[in-house]
Formats: structure tokens, sequence, C-alpha cells
């Protein structure tokens, strides 16, 4: 078996990412504003002023661990849109691994969306990276339906901007509706918006298909 | 011809529809921040003092105007469904009427939408109705679409709510994106909405129906 060779940039790259995965762990635990740079700290086994040199701030690790879930979130749809499905089904999947994506989003804010409507929360950025990658997505798929002949020739060039912001505006306004006060009824919202999802993108698959 | 008749009570109703007909046309022109109470006094012909026996604040004016704007929304609404449309088209129609109805909202508030969405606003509490009433309508159609044959007997029994609320969502996601600052963008907005709400209606009738 070779010996591993590991030098110091390697030690500190695998220090962040231990890091960076003790902070997600709590985080989706017990939400950002619950946890605290000392209880990431105990979790890898740092001191906190070490871990101030890897995070000198509890955003800078939150979001560290934004982009982490970004990039899986784009690792899972990168691989549906290559996967042998149909054009109907990978919409559907699409729309499963958004749902996914934003309850753990929300689970890392621990259920105050106030900060995931805040323009100046560290989501704001990411979120608009989420949707246009979506919609890229998105209009990908619905091309390569109406291409085999799945879906229908002529649909509105704006179906898929449509049935992204479609699927955007049921999560702004579930979040919003159950979380006065902040919190309040949340899995319902969640229950709901997941089964509204799942209605939605079924009647709008019917809809553009031959 | 016969005389009128004319008691104290007439009298009253006939002013208060006269100052309810001015205000709105301020509102609609202004917004309700821009309207003093002297202003629509002076519309009607009538002393500041006289139109505080009638309405006690500029806000009690507001709500009869809001009052009046949704009862001509549910006028028209009934229309519609009483009309000889299709089913189909009755659901068109409706997206239609909601659409004039969230402008002229709007317009009554010049714009600024943060009270739209304030939870203490007066629209608050006339949203809710409004959404009541359309999840009826919406249900009504529907049912009489599976009963003459032109939509799926299967659709699922939620599609109607979920309509509703995609076309809230819809709504709500439109007036925040261009609203920070208040009313940056606005028609651009609207706009959008618009041709959001009728890409969207097209492909949900073509997904229930046969």
């Amino acid at each position: 078996m070779a010996q591993k060779k590991c030098n110091s940039s390697e030690k500190s790259a695998e220090k962040e990412k231990a890091i960076i995965s003790a902070a997600r762990a709590r985080f989706a635990l017990y939400g950002f504003s619950k946890v605290s740079m000392e209880e990431i700290a105990t979790d890898v086994g740092m001191g906190k002023a070490s871990l101030y040199y890897y995070f000198p701030t509890k955003e800078s690790v939150f979001q560290a661990v934004i982009i982490q879930e970004m990039n899986e979130f784009l690792d899972e749809t990168d691989k549906i849109l290559n996967s042998d499905f149909t054009a109907s089904e990978k919409l559907v999947e699409l729309v499963k691994n958004r749902f996914v994506f934003i309850q753990k989003f929300l689970n890392l804010g621990a259920l105050t969306v106030y900060s995931f409507h805040d323009p100046k929360s560290i989501y704001k950025k990411y979120l608009g990276i989420f949707e246009e990658k979506e919609l890229e997505f998105t209009h990908k798929v619905i091309k390569e339906g109406q291409n085999n002949g799945e879906f229908e020739e002529n649909i509105d060039p704006k179906a898929g901007i449509t049935l992204v912001h479609t699927l955007h505006g049921l999560r702004v306004r579930a979040i919003k509706r159950y979380t006065l006060p902040p919190g309040t009824n949340f899995p319902k919202a969640i229950n709901e918006l997941q089964e509204e999802m799942n209605i939605l993108i079924k009647i709008f698959i019917k809809g553009i298909s031959k």
C-alpha cells in the first residue's frame, strides 16, 4: 500500500472539510443562531483560536456549508439530467431534488425564515444562483422532451421560466404564510408545499405533453 | 314623473357613496399615503368636519373603497361563472379578472407593496376573503368541467387549491422581487406577472383536460 503524502496545504484542506462537516451537522440540528463557534471547535477537537484561523466568523462557516449544500444539489441535478429517465421523469425528479434542497437550506437556518427572505441574508446570494441554474436545467429538459417527441413542439418559450417562478412562488408563499410568528406550523407549511409542488408538476407535464 | 322620496338615511347613504367614489379615484391616482382627508372632502364639496362624521379616519375610507372593489370583483366573477363559456374559458377569464383586481388593489396602495404584505395592513383581511372566494370559484369551475366532459375525471382533488396557491405565489414573488426599494420596476413586475399567469393557466388547463 502506497504511503499517503500529506503536505501542509492538504492538511489545511482536510481541517477545513472537517470543520464544514461538523458545522453542517450542528446547523442542521440546531439552526444557525443557536450554534456557537465554541461548539463547532469542540466538535472537531480544535481550539477556538485555531477555528478562527480557518473561519474568521460564524457567517463564513455558514457560507461554506451553504456552498457545499449547493454543490451537492448541483451534482444531484447533473445525475438526473444525465440519467436514462424520460424528460417527464426528469422534471419530476428535478422538483423532488429542489424540495430536498429547500428543506436542507431551511434546516440550516433553523426554521426562521426571516433570514431566508432578508435581502441582506447570506442565503440571498446563493438562492439567486440556485434559481439561475434551475432555469437552465428546466429549459434543457423541456428542449430534450421536445426533441424526443414527448413534449409539444409549440410550447410557449417562457413555459420553463414560468414553471421555475411558479415553484419559487409556491415556496415564498408557503413559507411566508406559516411563519408569523417565526417557526409556527412550519412542518405543515413544508408538507403542503411538497404536496402542491407534486400536483403542479404532474399537471404541468401533462399540459406540455403531446 | 314620480317625485323622488328622500329621507335622511337615504341622503346619508348617497353622501357615503359619493365619498367612497371620490376617495377611490384619488387613491387610484395618487395612492393611499399621498391622499389627505381634506382633498377627499374638497372633491365631494364637503367640509372636513362633515367628512369625519361619515368616516372617522382615512383608513376607514380606504377600507370602504376596498370593500367596494371587492364587491365589484365578486360581481364580475359571478358573471363569468354564469356565462356560456366553457369551463376552460371560465378559468382563463377568472385569471384575467384576478389580474385586474390585483392591479386595482395595488394602485390604491400606490405601488408600495410593503403595505400589501404587512400582516397588520388593511389589505390583509380582504386578501384572505379574496383567496377563499377564489378557491370556491375555482373548485366550482373544475367540477363543472369534469361534469361536462371537458376535464379529466381523476384530477387530484387538490388541483384547485394548488392552482390558487400557485397564482398567489406568483403574485407574492413578482411583487417582492421588484419592490426593493419600493416601487422599483413595478410595471415590469406586473407585466411579467400577467404573462406568467397566462402561460400557466393555459398549460394547467391542458394538463387537466381530457
